[in-house]
C-alpha cells in the first residue's frame, strides 16, 4: 500500500466518518487521535460518550485528509485491536442504500422520497417494496423501482414466509444497508427482525400514557390525551420495543376527532422517521445495549 | 327579588362565569343567551362543544352586567330545567379555595405558591397538608398554615385511615373546593378518591411509551427515551387513570443521567400542574365521561 | 323559495360554516342562534371572540340541517342588517379554489400538493404558477396545470407588470379564491397586494430577534440564534408585515451551518404554511384590524 | 510539586472541567488527551467544535483522577503554549459565585433561588442587589443578603454612576464570578457592560418578528403574534445584542390580553434564564466571536 503522503493520494481530500465503541478505559481518545494524526487527518467534528450503564465508550469523528479509506483503516487497526473496538469507517459522501417498505398510506414515503431528492437525506433508494399497489405511482414519479410483494394469509404462493424470502433476496440483490418501514402494515417474523437487527428502522405512534392493543388512536381519543406522538426505533424481535432513535409530539384538543388525531399523527410520524433515517445514514446513532447514543 | 334594572344593582358591574352541560339538542345556545340578554349581561367570552362521543353539549360563558348572581340564577333556572342541564355559576373574581398536599419535594409547591401570590393563579390556599416536615418553612414564608399529618403503617394513631379522616375534616373546616396533590407521595384510598372526584388534581410523570411499576425514571432511562413528560389529571379511584387535563413534554438525551431526568421531570410537572390548576379554577375544565373538555 | 321543511330539501342534510363580525353589542348570539333554530340547524361547533382592541365581535358556527344555503341566508339577512354584520356562509364540503405560486424550491409546494391529495387540506388547486420551470414535473405528477410566467427585468414582453396581469387573468379564469405564495421569490407590486388583500397567504422565515435585509439565514447563523422559525401571514402592501395566521419554530445549535438552517427552515415553513392554508380554507381565520382571530 | 502518583494525592479522586479554545490545527485533541493521560485522568465527557466561521477550535472535557488542579495545570501548560490556547480549569464541585440583580418582578429571581437551593443550579448566591425593596423578603426567606441600591435620576447621592460603583465594589467584595440580571430594569452603562463582558447574563423578551422600542408586549399583542419567547444572552455594550446562550418560546392566541402575554413571557424568561445560568456555571458556554458554542 502506498504511504499516506504518496503523490497519487495527496491530490484527493477525502471526507470520512469514523464510529467506534469499546469497554471504557484511559487513553482511547489519545490513541485514536494519534492514529488520525499519522495520516494527516483534519478533524472537523468529534463527539464521545462514556456510558455509565454499560461501561462502554462511544466515539464518532468526522475528518478529512489526503489518506484513502484503506490507509486510515490500516493506522486504526492496531488501535482497534488494543482496545477491543467495534469500529466503522465510511466515506462521508457515500449514501446509505435504503430499501423502503410501505403499504397504502403515502405520507411517510412521500416525506422520505422528497427529502432524498432534495438532498437533505443522505440516502439512495434503489427499490421500494409494498404489499399493496396504491403507492406505485408515487414511486414511479420519483423514478424508483416498485416491487409489489403481496402477503396473503394461508396462500401457497404469497405466504408471509415467501414474501419475506423475496424481501431478503431484494436486500441482497440491491446491496441494501438499511430497511425503513414507512408505515408498512405487516408484522415481520422474529427471524427476519433478528437478521435485520441494527439496520431496520420502524416508526410507531406513541402516546402518554401508551395504549396496548388495536386501534390506538381510538384509545387515545377515548382517553382524551392532549399530546400525540411518534417514536422511531430500530426493529427487534420484541415488537415496537426496539432501541429508540427519536421521538416527537404534537398538541391536540378535545375538539379533534379520532381521524384528526390520525392525520396529525401521520405528520409527526413522517417528520420523526426522516430525522431518525438521516441520523442513521450519517452514522450518528450507536447502540448502547438497549439504548441508543445519538451524536446529533 | 329586585328586578335586574333596579337602582341598587345597576351600580355594580359583576363579572361571572357560567358553565353548563346537557344532552345535545337544538336551541340550547339560543335559550341561554336569551336568558342572559334578559338580565342585560354582556358576554365577553363564550365557548361550546358538542361531544360526538357522548352526545353531550358543553358551554362556558364569561359575562358581566348589572345583575346579581341570584338574579342570573333565576333567569337561568327555567332553561336549566327545560334542557336537563348541569349548571355552574361563579363570580369571576372569586378565588377557588385550594388545599395543597405535598411530601418532601418542593418544586411544584413552590410553583403553586409563587404563582398564587403573583396573581397568575386564581386560587387562595388556606392550608397546606404534608406527611413530612421538609416544606414547612416554605409554607411559612408564604404565610400559609401548614398541617403535618404523618402516615405510619400499622400505627394506631397515625394510620392512613386516621390521616385521611383528618384531611376530610380540614376540607370541611376550610371550606375547600379543590385539593391539589403536588407530589404527595401517598396513595389515597378508593373511598377518599371517590369523595373528591372532580375536585382533586394530581400530577404524574409520563413517558412515551409509558412505564408501569416502580422507579419509572429509571425505566425511562434504561429504555433511552428522548422525551419525558407530565400529565395533570383528576383523581379517580382508578390510580393515575383519571381524566387528563393537561400534558407536556421536554427533550432529553442519552447523556442525561436518571437524576437529570428526574430534575427535568420536576420542572415539567410544576409547569403542567400550574396550568391545570389555573384552568380548573377558571372553570375551564368540564368532564365528558372519562375525557375533559378544556375551554382555554 | 320553498320552506325549510319542504320535502325536496328535507331529504338533504347540508353541512355549513357561518362566519360573522360586527360591532359588539348585546343580543348577537341570541339573534344568530334564533335564526339558525328557525331553519332547524343543528350546531356542531361554535366559537366567538369579543375583541377588546377594536370592539368587534367575531363568531364562527358549523352546523347542519335540512335547509339550503339560500334558505339559511334568508333567515340570517335581517340579523345581518340589524347588527351591521359582515357575514360569510359556505357549504362545509366545498373546497377553496387555490392558486399556488412557486419558484425553484419545491418543499412547500410538495407539502401542499401531497396534503391536498391526501384529503387533509380542504382546497382544490386548479393551477400552479411559477416564474421558473423546475417544479413543472411535480405539478404534472399531481396532475395540476402548470403555467410558467417568467419575470424579466426591463423586458418588454415579460415585465413584472405583464406577469402580474397574467396572474390576475388566471385568478379570474380559474375563479380563484385563495392565492398561496409557496416560496415565490418575486415581490408583488403594491397594487396586486391590495387587490388580493385577505385572500393571499405568504410564508416567511422568522427569527428571534428578526433580521432585516438580505440573506437572513446568514445573519441568523452569524448571530448564533438557537431557534429558527416561520410566519404564515396574509399579504398586504406592507411587505412581510401582514396579519399573522400561524408561527412555528425549531431548535438549532452552534454546530449547524447556514445550509442546515435553511433546510430546517424549509421544513418549518412547509408545515406552518399548510396549517395556515387549512385554517383559512376552513374559514377559521377572521381579520380584526391588523390581527387575526383564529378559531382552531 | 509532588508527582501525580504521590501517596497524598492518590487518595483523592478529583472531578474537573477543562475548557479551551485556540486557532484550529491538527493534533490538538491528541496533545490534550496525552497530557490528561499523563496525570491518569479518566475522561467522562468531552465535546469539541471546529468553527468554520472563525477557524477556532473549542473543547470541553470533564474528567476525574488522582491529580490536583495544580498538577493538571502543569501538564497542560506546555500544550497551552504550543497551540496558543485560552484555557480554563475548574474543580467540578465548585459553585460559581453569582450576584443576582432584580427590580420588582420576582418570577425569575424566585426560579433562580429555588433551583439554587434545590441543587439543580450549580451556583451560590452570596448577595442580591436591587434598585427596589419589593423582593427583600424573598431574599430573606432564602437567607441571601439583600443590598438596596436605588438609582435616582439627577441625584447627587444615588446617581447611576454611584450605583454602578457600589455594584462594582460588591462584585469585588463578594468575589463575584457571574452577574445575572433577573429582570433588572435599569440600563447598565457601556463602561460597566464592558467590564462585565463574558460574566454577566441578561434575559430579554423575544418575538417573531421582534419589536424595537417601548412596551414590546403591547406591540406583540397589537401585531397578533402566535408565539412569544425569551432570549438569554451575555451582556455587551450593544444593548440586548450580546451573544445568545439560549432561547425559548411559548404559544399564545388572539384571545390573550397583553397582560396574559406578559405573564406567559415571565414564565418563559425564568426557565430560559435558569438554563443559561446552569450551562454557564457548568462551563458549557464558550464564546466564538459574537456567537456562543454551547456544549450541552
Amino acid at each position: 500500500m502506498s504511504s499516506p503522503s504518496s503523490p497519487t493520494t495527496a491530490a484527493t481530500d477525502q471526507g470520512m466518518v469514523l464510529t467506534l465503541s469499546c469497554p471504557n478505559q484511559k487513553g482511547i481518545v489519545h490513541a485514536v487521535t494519534g492514529a488520525l494524526l499519522e495520516v494527516e487527518a483534519d478533524i472537523t467534528e468529534s463527539q464521545q460518550f462514556d456510558s455509565p450503564d454499560t461501561g462502554t465508550f462511544f466515539m464518532r469523528v468526522e475528518f478529512h485528509g489526503p489518506a484513502t479509506r484503506d490507509q486510515v483503516q490500516s493506522v486504526l487497526d492496531p488501535v482497534r485491536e488494543r482496545f477491543g473496538m467495534e469500529l466503522g469507517l465510511w466515506e462521508a459522501t457515500r449514501r446509505t442504500r435504503t430499501l423502503v417498505m410501505c403499504s397504502k398510506d403515502g405520507r411517510t414515503l412521500n416525506d422520505l422520497l422528497f427529502q432524498q431528492r432534495a438532498g437533505t437525506l443522505p440516502i439512495e433508494i434503489p427499490v421500494i417494496v409494498s404489499n399493496h399497489l396504491e403507492l406505485q405511482s408515487m414511486a414511479s414519479f420519483y423514478g424508483v423501482p416498485f416491487v409489489h410483494i403481496p402477503v396473503v394469509k394461508d396462500s401457497t404462493i404469497n405466504s408471509k414466509e415467501q414474501a419475506e424470502q423475496r424481501l431478503i433476496d431484494l436486500v441482497r440483490q440491491y446491496e441494501i444497508e438499511l430497511v425503513v418501514l414507512a408505515r408498512y402494515m405487516q408484522v415481520l417474523s422474529d427471524d427476519l427482525c433478528r437478521s435485520l437487527e441494527g439496520r431496520a428502522i420502524n416508526i410507531h405512534h406513541s402516546f402518554l400514557p401508551s395504549f396496548k392493543g388495536a386501534r390506538p388512536y381510538h384509545q387515545a381519543h377515548d382517553r382524551g390525551v392532549k399530546l400525540i406522538g411518534a417514536t422511531a426505533h430500530y426493529v427487534t424481535a420484541d415488537l415496537d420495543e426496539g432501541p429508540i432513535i427519536e421521538q416527537e409530539v404534537q398538541r391536540v384538543t378535545h375538539a379533534q376527532t379520532t381521524q384528526d388525531l390520525v392525520n396529525r399523527g401521520r405528520e409527526v410520524e413522517g417528520a420523526t422517521l426522516c430525522r431518525a433515517v438521516r441520523w442513521h445514514a450519517q452514522h450518528r446513532v450507536l447502540l448502547d445495549g438497549h439504548r441508543t447514543v445519538v451524536f446529533n
